[in-house]
């Protein structure tokens, strides 16, 4: 299962393609769209669609996921995320992928066991479960594989547990 | 000069393209996106932004406005509308039509002469400009057809102050 982890930004929006294989998790391409700092909101959200869509051009994930908002914001910034997450999950979208959520908390905890992990810390649990050096990686970039590793191990037992819940 | 209006939201999205012409404002198109109520968030955003394409497709605005988003919504409202826009902006921007924000009291000023006037005198005031009846139009079509019209009115007024503006 190909799992395509996103970290949305309007100015930087980091992405991860992990594949889960059993147990194992090997990461197929990961990086940042970085949209022109000078450019407009609504130029910047353009260049983000298009960004991705050349992602998904060359992968094909079976799910894609990102982190819930995060409330603790303050308006302004809430705005601009919640923009480019739209311009980002119109992409996936038209694609017919489907697509889930989770909090930052429970991605830190599925990751390192810890829901209030450090970036650095997400960064180098990140590194060990795929098996590379994290290095070299931008935050945003080690964050969006963080939500493809969270999906790709909540993922089944968010299903099983659905199919478990009473009908209404 | 044809501006298009936009009033989004990720149920219904209103829409109306005003084309000015000199001191006439004439109605060429209104409408409303409407995505289907049961389809999950993303498929929502999807829907709308085909449904913009296909309107944009049909007719070549010189402009395109929306209103500024409404800070005394709640924050889970503001998510849904913000990735809205999002969806929105990111086809009128693909297409590189400018875009232009005015606030909700600059649109109602500008259309009746009230900053607080109701979404009925809007619409009725809306009908008044373009010549026709406002009683078959939905609130979110009177809307964007209101943001149109502000931003036709506004327009040349804001170009000109940014002219005479000092350069830094």
């Amino acid at each position: 299962m190909l799992i395509l982890g996103i970290d949305p930004g309007s100015h930087k929006t980091g992405y991860g393609l992990v594949e889960s294989r059993g147990s194992r998790l090997v990461l197929i391409e990961q990086g940042i769209l970085r949209a022109p700092t000078k450019a407009s909101v609504p130029a910047r959200l353009a260049y983000l669609n298009r960004g991705l869509s050349e992602v998904l051009d060359r992968n094909t994930p079976d799910l894609a996921s990102l982190e819930t908002p995060f409330y603790g914001l303050n308006v302004k910034s809430l705005i601009v995320l919640c923009q480019a997450r739209g311009a980002l999950l119109v992409e996936i979208a038209r694609r017919q992928i489907e697509i889930l959520d989770y909090s930052p908390a429970e991605v830190k905890s599925a990751v390192t066991g810890n829901g209030r992990a450090t970036k650095a810390q997400v960064a180098r649990m990140v590194g060990l479960l795929v098996g590379q050096d994290p290095t070299s990686w931008s935050t945003d970039a080690s964050d969006a594989m963080a939500v493809a590793i969270c999906c790709a191990r909540r993922y089944r037992l968010d299903r099983l547990a659905l199919l478990q819940k009473p009908r209404k």
